[in-house]
């Protein structure tokens, strides 16, 4: 039997995984799962999105330009101009959501043994685009101290080398929700114009930001212009992951005219997801109100009641629909199976996500874990409820 | 400014991307251009494939599960196993279109370096996604003399190095329609079996077999099971390219657990295309009677015409809606480009592929193009004429 590559080996299981089998037999025997482990929200897809896909009138479903539809394209670079990033739809490929932006950022720039800087914790997916692109992930460390806040840019300097090519950010974070300040941002663009490096802005969730706090992006750090590598989707600013529709969006042609070759060979992006992403454009105000205004209200409900449980820790996050938390607990990877193996309160529990699997540095993140507060009020309330029974519960809990 | 990486600089741009300028100055000029360039069906997409789109009844357009719907795969298996490929769903991962199947597989099964021998001429994307696993396409060479039949195994027996891990073949054939036979499929196996390689069997237009012909897949080679890796499409089967829908299929548990790791970090396959190749799988035979029946038709009108153009070879394809013709031109590639920018006969002219894209072997293919048959009987007609005429015209024609 011939052998599988390194490659394939290296490639990290979804740190959830091991946790699967033990959630499906939780649900055998009864035991309802308050699900906080993924990113999936349950906020309905605009309807102007669902009803351009009721009413196409294709007869086939033809590939589209490899770049996207060039109406999408036209569409989307108004929506970008409107919040001041002035491109236009030369300069925009639509991809296969935002994970095929990364993958083709990542192959456009940076050859293999390369390395980029990332703050950890970070999303647990970069780890295989950089398999897949053989670059190295440098990480950065974060601190729940600060709020998961940039690490100073000492920090980046001291790990800096002749293979570094990049860094890569995500803003508003996944998985800690923070949101990097205007500062911040800019001394990032210093770092990154210094050293003349690529940075990747994987902004996703820019429209998730709360407080009245605005979301200043890498495309707005002035003289970065060809630095800059935008990773955008449409997964969660219209509570559509299913389509696959994202973008890679930079000032730099050769980037571009790199990036194009790698879309070319796959032909198009979904077209159905193209329809959707198009006609979601026009979703009006007052759903990201009413969008925004419900992860608030989720927040605060939720943080509130994390800070009451003893020797837990939550930041109040900033932006996107996650928080890192520390709690008192000897392993946290340990505690979220046991949560699932051996745990009920009044026939339910609930699944986490391990912050180890969001740190490169081994040993980090051993009691914490990441919430994503994807589920209603009344759903959220019970499973923090649930989660203050089961510290009490817990044989590992450390105090 | 930062470098563009060394993958990047390598990526063929598309074959067909020189002559797109040329293609719209004449358009700008008023010439109808008939587009024998690409594999875009005109067919349409079956009508139960698109009222489930149009039906859906979605509220949120979620992730799927990373391998596809399990409904969609038990379907799917069904489909397999009507066909004498024994698989169940859990030996199904549902990809991104053939395009992504084809990545997965080098990513899984070749390490950076190693070689995979593909008969030439051959799809021209293999290129692509080789340059991105960073593995090494090797060609042996077919001939139109022989109707591009496989070469002789020992053609491909001196090809193989330390360094070759694997063979892909397309069959029926794109760029030239060849339908390998049973007997040719066996050699083959017995090549992979002898030397332990991995038989990448890109089977994307499995149905379209002409002439009574019946298509032995690679999954059929007994004793194979473990080595061959089945890359399959709904695109062509069902007219529908766009929605990005093609899977990953082998009884090889170790790929599978391994594909599906590189499947995990890109989260899900299009939720929508899913929908459509779900429902695909109820679309009635008849549809099928009568594409083929088209398909025949068109391919002996354009055989007929094209062989009693004075100097023109094109073989009789078995599959597929391509034949790999040679022209008694100079340059294939100067005649393509000439056709689009120096000729109009009716004030119409057509737009062909030329060969070298599809050849990896320096000067192979200069006196031939790829003409895909995906026009209706009229205008193929037309375009044949158009042809004859150009031919007669052009500057550059070799007696």
């Amino acid at each position: 039997m011939p052998r599988i590559s390194e490659k394939g080996r290296l490639m990290p299981a979804s740190p959830i995984r091991k946790l699967v089998p033990f959630a499906e037999e939780a649900k055998r025997k009864g035991i309802k799962i308050y699900h906080l482990n993924i990113g999936q929200p349950d906020i309905p897809t605009p309807r102007v999105a669902l009803d351009a896909i009721h009413n196409n009138t294709l007869e086939v479903v033809e590939y589209s330009h490899s770049a996207g539809n060039e109406s999408y394209r036209r569409k989307l670079s108004e929506y970008y101009r409107a919040i001041d990033i002035d491109v236009d739809h030369n300069q925009i490929i639509i991809t296969t959501g935002g994970s095929e932006a990364i993958l083709f950022a990542l192959l456009s720039c940076l050859d293999p043994g390369d390395e980029v800087i990332v703050p950890e914790p970070f999303y647990a997916n970069y780890n295989g685009f950089a398999i897949t692109a053989g670059v190295k992930i440098v990480p950065v460390t974060s601190s729940i101290e600060t709020g998961f806040a940039l690490p100073p840019i000492a920090d980046f300097e001291k790990l800096i080398t002749s293979r570094t090519r990049g860094v890569i950010i995500c803003n508003p974070n996944n998985p800690t929700g923070y949101l990097y300040s205007e500062g911040e941002m800019e001394k990032l663009g210093e770092l990154i114009k210094k050293h003349d490096l690529y940075l990747f802005s994987d902004e996703v969730y820019r429209e998730f930001c709360y407080d009245g706090h605005s979301h200043f992006s890498a495309m707005h750090i002035k003289g970065a212009e060809q630095n800059v590598i935008l990773l955008d989707s449409v997964s969660k600013r219209y509570s559509a992951c299913g389509v696959r529709i994202g973008a890679l969006v930079t000032k730099n042609m050769d980037i571009l005219y790199t990036a194009i070759k790698f879309a070319q060979a796959r032909l198009s992006p979904p077209s159905l997801g193209q329809i959707v992403g198009e006609a979601a454009l026009d979703t009006p105000q007052d759903y990201f109100d009413r969008v925004s205004e419900e992860y608030i209200m989720r927040r605060n409900l939720m943080v509130d009641m994390l800070n009451k449980i003893d020797g837990v820790v939550c930041p109040v996050p900033k932006g996107a629909f996650y928080t890192t938390v520390r709690l008192p607990v000897d392993d946290a990877d340990q505690f979220s199976q046991w949560l699932l193996s051996d745990f009920e309160y009044d026939n339910e529990t609930l699944m986490l996500a391990p912050a180890t699997g969001f740190y490169s540095t081994p040993g980090l993140g051993k009691d914490e874990v990441r919430i994503a507060y994807v589920l209603n009020k009344e759903d959220l309330e019970k499973a923090m409820i649930c989660l203050e029974k089961a510290l009490k519960a817990y044989p590992g809990r450390r105090l």
